[in-house]
């Protein structure tokens, strides 16, 4: 059943997932920048039909997916997985949708726009179409990178990322609190969401490997960034690194170009681009963290400096909410960019 | 007042900072690895003079640090920081011994040895004399690139490190956990040795900042691995965090060589290095963590993988204990390497 939430110049919106740790932002997102919401529907596994979730002051049940879940839906933001999103994707679209999907089933399909609204909102086609939302480390890169391309060309990136667990799910954040308890009490629990205990540890492996022995999420942020970035060539190498730590992703990043590049130039770059904030003052010890960016709309860029053995290389470190700009709100931007919407400063 | 250990065909030894986390595993390396101890002198801060620590089955009261305290000592080992060496370090070297300092002091002197023994243990100076241990980065990072560089030529280094809390030192790893405890309980106490809150957290400065919006860290991973490795022009470019982690480093290292690289010929040559162990199988999930480093004597290297957008570049993660091959262990080494003293095997 779809809740009733605005007056009937609204959108229908439908959030698959809704119940998971980005279905919760997605959810909280749509309230409080005052998405145009006319009717509302949740859906998520069978496992969490029946809950009731409030949404403002109303109270929505959960629904589980099934083939009627998307009639008269405008808008289905979905966060459930790439199965999910392979199965029920396709049939939202067919029913007149239009899909922001934040798994990785069709981000790299030639036919579907992979989008960060501030780099090429233009590409948004208008519904029923299927968008993808990008992966959460590429998000937030490319976000720093973009301007300073168009700035210096960009000719070469490699990055190390620092992933928090809620990168991998609200199961896997629970596995860090219930780990370093665990640790700190002397009876650990063996670990499940990850390959390895990850209180007090770090994980060299996020996502599942892949070929040449990189994983899933270092071919994203190669494919992604090209495919983003519109340079389908740009030579890109990530190591990927899940950390102890609930919400924020961090990466050190070392982008080369085509021109000699000047920190004051890039500085003025960043600073002029929405949605990105340079929190960068060594001398007061200002950088950004991923406890100080949680909750926060922007993504940060601080130690930026040049490459003192390479006049064309800067070096940053960048951190961004993972489930905001790297997941949900990116997703609820992508959708105010068709259905207009009542637009919340980045900050 | 001089402990005597062992039989007169031993040596006289000084452990200079020897209630320091580094102090605590020098201590236990003297007496796992039988290094040949004829006398043996605690000497510490002022704080600390006049506790009792253990030395097997003896107990030896610690001292402070006076004129007298090198008297007949033959061997010193630093761990009490840079002032403390710039000080006590050349009355050392006065008075006869042969300094193996851990701090920064003087490794970038001129007239000093900077000594990883796998690697230039040739360069040892007879005593008396000071030889500089570099720091915990540098180590395991140039055990991984030197036996790259003889096979295939070094020519670019691009490294990120998660830095365990154990490198800054006791009170930064008890720091670690009482804001942990402190932040589940909902109570954390304010960080005094990091700038930031570690718990759940990264903090991208370790040590001070210096020329260019470097640290200090930094520029000692630049500048003591082109001395080490005798590379003195090598473009190396290092970024530094600190991670809630007790024990062990970890570095991305994305390196690139005079030759076109074979991950099968990077792993022999890893592989004969006396000193690492390559623990990589994407497909088992082996990989090194700090956690399975933690206590072991080995600079373990995993994720070892050719960069796919060039042929001469190779992309690996280093894991080593910061306390042992970081520390205290290549102090022992390059102390062995001097007096002899029955060697263990590396692990």
């Amino acid at each position: 059943m779809m809740s009733r939430i605005g007056d009937h110049h609204g959108v229908n919106v439908a959030v698959v997932g809704a119940t998971g740790a980005v279905g919760e932002e997605m959810r909280r997102l749509l309230l409080e920048r005052r998405f145009p919401v006319h009717q509302l529907r949740f859906l998520a596994s069978p496992r969490s039909a029946g809950r009731t979730i409030p949404f403002g002051d109303r109270e929505i049940v959960v629904e589980a997916l099934e083939a009627s879940s998307f009639a008269g839906v405008q808008l289905a933001l979905f966060s459930a997985g790439a199965t999910v999103s392979r199965e029920w994707g396709p049939r939202a679209v067919a029913a007149g949708a239009l899909v922001v999907d934040n798994s990785s089933a069709f981000r790299m399909d030639p036919g579907t726009t992979l989008i960060v609204p501030e780099i090429n909102g233009h590409r948004v086609p208008p519904p029923p179409a299927l968008i993808a939302n990008p992966n959460c480390s590429t998000i937030q890169m490319v976000m720093a990178l973009a301007p300073l391309h168009r700035q210096f060309g960009l000719s070469r990136v490699i990055v190390a990322t620092y992933q928090s667990t809620s990168g991998a799910g609200r199961q896997a954040m629970n596995e860090l609190d219930s780990g370093t308890r665990g640790f700190l009490a002397g009876d650990e629990p063996a670990p499940e969401k990850f390959p390895r205990p990850i209180a007090f540890n770090l994980v060299p492996q996020v996502d599942e490997f892949d070929r040449l022995d990189y994983t899933k999420e270092e071919w994203k942020m190669v494919d992604e960034t090209r495919k983003i970035l519109e340079l389908p060539d740009l030579p890109v190498t990530a190591t990927c690194v899940r950390v102890p730590v609930h919400r924020g992703h961090s990466e050190v990043v070392w982008a080369r170009f085509d021109r000699p590049v000047d920190v004051a130039g890039a500085r003025a770059a960043l600073t002029a681009f929405p949605g990105v904030v340079v929190e960068d003052d060594p001398g007061a010890k200002r950088f950004p963290t991923p406890r100080s960016a949680s909750g926060l709309d922007p993504v940060f860029v601080g130690r930026l400096r040049i490459d003192p053995t390479d006049e064309k290389a800067l070096v940053f470190w960048v951190v961004a909410d993972n489930l905001l700009k790297g997941a949900a709100l990116n997703a609820i931007q992508i959708a105010e960019a068709v259905f207009g919407g009542v637009r919340q400063p980045a900050s």
